[in-house]
């Protein structure tokens, strides 16, 4: 398991990501959140999503030589995060392929999730990714 | 089969999003991408999801009574976004499921693609956003 770091949520960058991405008054508009299901502004799933990414190409994408993604295998949302919370990322592979026509990439799936500061998993996602291998 | 509208992708907005959510040189530094697998400057993943996310809120969560989502199925980025792409959301409702304890809730699953001026899919996904129910 690889610890990522952490990131605070703060309400401007909640409703600047969303009035981008997604302009919803859950996410963009505290007054109106309050009277919504979750009693208050939470953050656009896809941001905390990209504060994930923002760990995740930081701390393993820019010290490998990543060749890109094809996708998520599944991506869960599993509480709401709030204006204020402090978010660590971790990360775990889960298995790792050597590409069957070119030895020199391999392809990592890995587990990665973010927790609140209260220890609660907010967000998971399990991702594949495309790097070059070290030579051998 | 919904058609959500377009976006143009442009580069000062790859460049802006990676740097907050996904800071990669693929992502972020045009002349050193021109060396990368992609030979050119692409979008992050994440910020192709968030476009599709832009049109899909716009378009349909927010002309309902939209509840939130507990995540996505499959996220797959199957071409690369490049600069001055336009692309074209669709979405297509796959299977709805009233709530099995909230007789006015409901689950709607649905798939969602983006393609670009080729009319390629360069990304698709599989979510699941409840929803309130209109009074029957």
């Amino acid at each position: 398991m690889h610890e990522l770091g952490e990131v605070t949520v703060t309400e401007p960058e909640i409703i600047d990501f969303a009035c981008r991405y997604d302009p919803r008054p859950m996410h963009t508009d505290p007054a109106a959140a309050r009277a919504l299901p979750f009693g208050g502004l939470i953050a656009s799933g896809w941001h905390t999503a990209g504060l994930f990414m923002r760990l995740f190409s930081t701390q393993v994408l820019n010290r490998a030589r990543s060749l890109g993604s094809p996708g998520v295998e599944e991506l869960r949302w599993l509480r709401p995060v709030r204006p204020g919370d402090v978010l660590r990322g971790r990360y775990e592979v889960l298995d790792v392929t050597p590409s069957g026509t070119d030895p020199t990439r391999g392809t990592v799936r890995g587990r990665g999730e973010m927790l609140n500061q209260h220890g609660e998993v907010v967000l998971r996602l399990v991702a594949r990714n495309h790097f070059s291998r070290r030579p051998v």
